[in-house]
């Protein structure tokens, strides 16, 4: 029984874990696999120590099977096979307008409370939802990004038949442009990283190097969403530029300082410039319902499953610049 | 019968007008006052030499009667008391997605076409508003610009109760915060000039220096709409930051240049950053209902009539700073 310590500093070890006995309205759950996400690589960039109260279990992107059910629980059985919307909002607050998902007070599960990167993993059970029977527990720890993505296509109130433009084509980009494409929308995936263009191609997307002549790859009237989730200066100027009138363009990136805006373009074509962050529990409902269909193929995106021995390594590795899509942990005991 | 022509480089001169007959689907107006717009004081700046053809009569805010009506014009009829809502939408292009207002080849009048800084000017019918009886051609004449703030309020979705926050305590500014406390909002308005905000309380607003402490005179939860007014660097990142979870934030000045802009803010807290430009009909007619309902007390922000032959003059004192808020020109032969 194991689990992964973040220390502080970028500094990580593998240790015992601990079995904690489920409380009254809490699950534990035998953790199957789980995601490393741009988050993590962040926290292990040393980039949120102010947050992260250390020794800390990481991780929040995770699949599993219940192995304990508080008393007062009901809807789940031992043997059930879930994934955690890792969402604390148990402090929400008037003031968060019954937006609980980014209440104030929201503790994220595996950066401000243990996490997922350990064998054995108790958790309020109202984080809890159900894989059908017979979804792959690998294609299941993808719920959480894909939930992200699911929460990004439904902040841009994609329809069916507009062109939807993806700027960044990592992870969370590709499962944008996936979800934007279920929903019957052209997408078109911006990205400078050849492999990763190539990764897009491999799923039928179609995906073009910032430096093409976008203008005429879009069309004249212009893409009805843009998602901006490349995080960069070049992409956000890009993203009012090639919205249409009144175009919606969704803010998924992380910018942690202000960039300039091209404010005109918001005028002149009265865009509509929406943040979207996290998910809600309708986003969790709408990925599994994907990852179940099956038409995603999201094999493709799993770069390789490491066991949870190799974490401290592998970041490591993803820190000197490892190019990597997916990467799982198998946490099984 | 006279009229305002500009010349480009700043000048202008008075001259002779022209009466034009009325097309089939044409009007021909009385032109009674003609207020004076930020635009124009940006056409007598130079700054939109490269757009105005030259020699151009300028002006768009006025109020009128109807004069003469082409052969296929129905539902005016001379001598009705009459606005133009100043938007020749004929070249209308499916890239426009059914908003025509805003549309590439949109024509503004008093800009792209002759506009009604003259005695007798003549338009397209369907740019016509009726004024009911008895209302003030003066009051009338601010039509246009209450148009604009109605359509800001109904892009920024003013709900009763809701806190809302108007950066920039000019002319818009103003008549954007008496419309959204007509919307039964509470309104704060946020002016670094002492005259401004003195006049803002003279319409029983509540009105702030940016340098006050603003968190506490918003109030905990933020504000749920937020009106950027004032095109300025500091306002577009006071917007954002106190705007309330899942807020909306109303673009309204004009940025000719890209600003720094709190991305992070939208990301946070799931923010929507929304353009809005000019009006449709239906802001024309919500203006006119509230100019005709009288309760907006809306003589105050008449700063004064001036006489056509004092137009010229009139820009030399406003680009050598004149203080002011709304001035009108009477246009009457």
């Amino acid at each position: 029984m194991s689990a992964v310590y973040y220390h502080g500093g970028g500094r990580f070890t593998v240790g015992d874990g601990s079995s904690q006995e489920p409380g009254p309205d809490e699950v534990r759950l035998d953790v199957a696999y789980c995601g490393v996400c741009g988050t993590d690589l962040h926290i292990a960039h040393g980039a949120m120590d102010a947050r992260v109260q250390t020794p800390q279990v990481i991780g929040h992107e995770m699949s599993g099977t219940v192995a304990e059910v508080g008393e007062r629980v009901a809807g789940f059985r031992v043997g059930d096979a879930v994934v955690v919307r890792p969402l604390d909002t148990r402090g929400e607050t008037p003031a968060d307008r019954g937006f609980s998902h980014i209440g104030r007070n929201l503790k994220f599960l595996g950066i401000d409370a243990p996490g997922a990167l350990q064998a054995s993993w108790t958790v309020p059970a109202f984080t809890l939802h159900h894989l059908p029977p017979g979804v792959d527990l690998r294609l299941g720890a993808l719920a959480e990004p894909l939930a992200v993505a699911c929460h990004d296509v439904r902040r841009g109130e994609v329809a069916p038949g507009e062109t939807a433009l993806v700027i960044g084509g990592g992870p969370i980009g590709l499962l944008i442009a996936l979800v934007a494409r279920a929903r019957q929308a052209r997408v078109l995936v911006i990205e400078p990283d050849e492999g990763r263009r190539a990764l897009a191609r491999e799923f039928g997307l179609d995906a073009f190097d910032p430096q093409d002549d976008l203008t005429r790859a879009i069309g004249d009237t212009g893409a009805e969403v843009v998602f901006e989730v490349s995080g960069s200066a070049a992409g956000i100027l890009a993203a009012t530029k090639h919205a249409s009138i009144r175009g919606r363009v969704v803010v998924v990136a992380i910018f942690p300082e202000p960039k300039p805006v091209a404010l005109f373009d918001l005028f002149w074509k009265e865009l509509e410039v929406r943040g979207a962050r996290v998910y809600e529990p309708e986003d969790f409902e709408a990925a599994i319902d994907l990852i179940a269909g099956g038409s995603l193929e999201l094999e493709r995106v799993i770069t390789g499953v490491e066991p949870l021995e190799r974490v401290p390594a592998l970041f490591d590795e993803l820190r000197a610049g490892r190019s990597a899509m997916k990467i799982l942990v198998d946490c099984r005991a």
